[in-house]
């Protein structure tokens, strides 16, 4: 065995030096279905390749396939004429693209006169009372068959006809995968434009795929290092907070004392939709580097706590929907059952929202302090201000933080300070341990209580 | 190895005694996830051990977890809800499961109060122009925003509240198994009653299961002698053409010159929703008996002919919903790639339907002809019958049949024939190989008659 090859293989550099690849940008219109991290790039027929021969023709000759896939009702060669059409979406530009999205969108739209007749016809038909609805006359369900009858015709009045094209596409091979395409292209264009027709279009499709990807259809898989490579350079490249540097680096982390857990749909095989990566240890710990470079990691007896330490999902085209919260849900019961003797289950992830939200706190509180110390000559005026005031840092807090800042920073009061201190271009609180230590505390328990309205799961 | 109980086990009669534990009735209201024909019946809690001590607060019960499951937001413990509603709604009579639809059919059902007020609204504002959808104006994209706005408003409007029980069962584990048990509750309540609201309730759910099993979210599986035996007695106990009558049968079925294919979802694991039996053979078989009873089979190589000779759905809550047209087709696919030198796929299943139609068109036409024969000597009133009179029989075939009838059956003309041979009670014909022989060719150029405008795939 060629130990030095492997050694030097196992070490290797895997991300792809430019990170922009990957990530969403208007610009990224060329997809493969065979994007190949550990050799060459195979990219799929670009829109170069069409444009440069005749774009007009090409944009055209997708809109007659879309027409067809759309209307034809012989089941025969549907897939065929969807084959044609995601084909020929591929070749086209992003400008044309666009075109043809505004063409699916206007023109296959829901038909409102119709809708409007409909709707006519429901208006006329009275609301069944409860007794009806519980008689077992003949002729009075009868009427309430009729009732129902129209109200369910509404209900598809009120679908749009390119709800026929995702459905057929949904049931396609390579359908699926080409529909979350789309919609990351959609979700592109609206970042460039605010068109109403094209949000209504992505907000339509966002629901569709909302409904075939509920996690009852998809599989919870255990990704380990006995995977095929093809799934496992999809790990590799869509890993989104710690970036996986080399194999021996993929290799530990499918390994003793790691979990690695993905949702895979049938429809998009070996491609996990959405991973998540746990590490077992004995504590829970501070940072990320404890838990990537623990060397030898911790026996898997001795654990008592799974640290969910990452969490990536592989399809920009699902953005928005949340498919994380099921994820960690079902591995925290898998993890459970397998190993009762971890009880603690605990994430270092980022916090969405927070500092948004300690900032706007912070600010708004310090204005109403400064407000407070003005009017306090005037105490009948306090009530207006003080009514919205919070105690957003308590006593000891306060005289902590501006006790320890001195030489940072400066401020009024320590909400002003924190604001300051937090808001600082180089974070240079993070490398201060006394600073450090004095904040921890009104952050984690600040922490806490912005959690409370925004619990989900 | 003890050969000898090993031979008798293999050849032990496998179905149970009583095929109408399995087949759709109004008294079957037991369910057991854990069947098990190989052993015991393990039945799941039913409808005795609750009536027996207090019906009316079991169905209250349910009624308040039924409620709690549609109302709830906190979504922390709906799983533990959801559960207390399956297992109460298992624990009830068929009477109060009747009830207790009817309660979620019109008590769940859409606000209709809330519907007229959006309508009215949706009403007052303009269908957008195509001019208008096209311009970039920001208070014009303004507007047409709050028309789709109000149009997704209205969608939602027609959904009842109970796809909010169905959603949250479906992403909840057991929860799709659960829907088609209910389901087929719903159709065996239909069969004898009809109850309009039902009748929705029943409709909607099934637009719903439709969506969720779309063939996209189905696993291909190949089922073997290789699977676990808790899979294969599915297969024992829902092949429902030719039943399997012992181990050996089984083992032949999945064995050489033999494919069987399930259809499997990932939230129904272990149970393939349908599957289908296909047999490798030289040529097309002519019975079913050289199908069941080759011995040796065909060598693989040899085979030219895939004949699908069998095809089982295994949940009855999910009739109507056509799965079967998918998995013929994919199967196709399948062999053709594996198997090159395959080039027929054949079927000797049964034509659903072509029976009735037959019977019908000869006893109109037989009336017809026999109008023509009455009215033949006033020749000019004969076009008001013959215009819809048709060459059922050719005359060679006419000839054929009323010449080897003769013993067997009388009638005036070949259709008059071969109707009373048709519905014959003991179907003699078919064992009579000179009718068999003479009967075939007019079936054969019937059917293809029949199967053009029914022709669905």
């Amino acid at each position: 065995m060629n130990r030095k090859a492997l050694a030097i293989l196992m070490r290797t550099k895997m991300r792809p030096t430019d990170p922009n690849n990957l990530s969403m940008s208007p610009n990224r219109i060329q997809y493969s279905f065979e994007s190949n991290l550990f050799g060459e790039h195979e990219i799929s027929p670009s829109k170069n390749l069409d444009s440069s021969s005749n774009p007009e023709r090409g944009l055209k000759f997708v809109q007659e396939t879309l027409h067809s896939a759309i209307t034809m009702s012989k089941t025969d060669i549907i897939d065929e004429v969807l084959n044609d059409f995601s084909q020929g979406y591929f070749n086209l530009s992003h400008e044309n693209r666009r075109e043809l999205l505004l063409v699916l969108a206007r023109e296959y739209d829901v038909s409102r006169v119709q809708l409007r007749e409909l709707i006519q016809q429901y208006l006329s038909l009275d609301i069944p009372s409860s007794e009806k609805a519980q008689s077992s006359d003949h002729d009075v369900q009868g009427l309430l068959s009729a009732f129902y009858r129209t109200e369910r015709n509404l209900r598809h009045a009120l679908q749009p006809k390119y709800e026929i094209l995702f459905e057929r596409l949904n049931t396609h091979p390579g359908g699926l995968k080409f529909l979350t395409i789309l919609r990351d292209d959609l979700l592109s264009m609206l970042q460039e434009e605010n068109s109403a027709p094209l949000r209504a279009l992505d907000s339509y499709l966002k629901e569709k795929l909302v409904t075939w990807l509920s996690p009852a259809a998809l599989e919870l898989h255990q990704i380990t290092w006995d995977d095929p490579a093809s799934l496992l350079e999809k790990i590799v490249a869509y890993e989104a907070v710690h970036p996986i540097s080399n194999l021996i680096d993929l290799k530990r982390r499918l390994g003793v004392g790691r979990r690695c857990f993905g949702y895979l749909h049938p429809a998009i095989p070996g491609e996990p939709l959405i991973f998540i990566e746990v590490a077992l240890l004995k504590d829970i710990a501070q940072t990320i580097q404890e838990v990537l470079w623990d060397n030898p990691p911790t026996p898997e007896s001795q654990a008592t706590c799974a640290l969910f330490y990452s969490i990536s999902s592989t399809q920009p085209g699902l953005a928005g929907i949340n498919l994380g919260k099921f994820l960690i849900k079902r591995v925290v019961d898998l993890v459970k059952r397998d190993m009762p003797h971890v009880s603690t289950f605990a994430t270092l992830s980022p916090i969405p929202g927070y500092m948004q939200w300690l900032l706007a706190k912070l600010a708004s509180q310090r204005k109403l302090a400064e407000a407070d110390t003005v009017d306090e000559p005037h105490s009948s005026e306090r009530t207006s201000s003080s009514t919205f005031r919070e105690n957003i840092l308590q006593p000891e807090e306060e005289t902590e933080i501006l006790d320890s800042s001195r030489g940072h920073t400066s401020g009024g009061n320590g909400m002003e300070v924190m604001w300051n201190l937090l808001t600082s271009t180089n974070y240079e609180w993070t490398s201060s341990p006394k600073l450090m230590s004095v904040l921890q505390r009104p952050l984690l328990r600040l922490c806490a209580r912005y959690g409370i309205p925004h619990k989900t799961s």
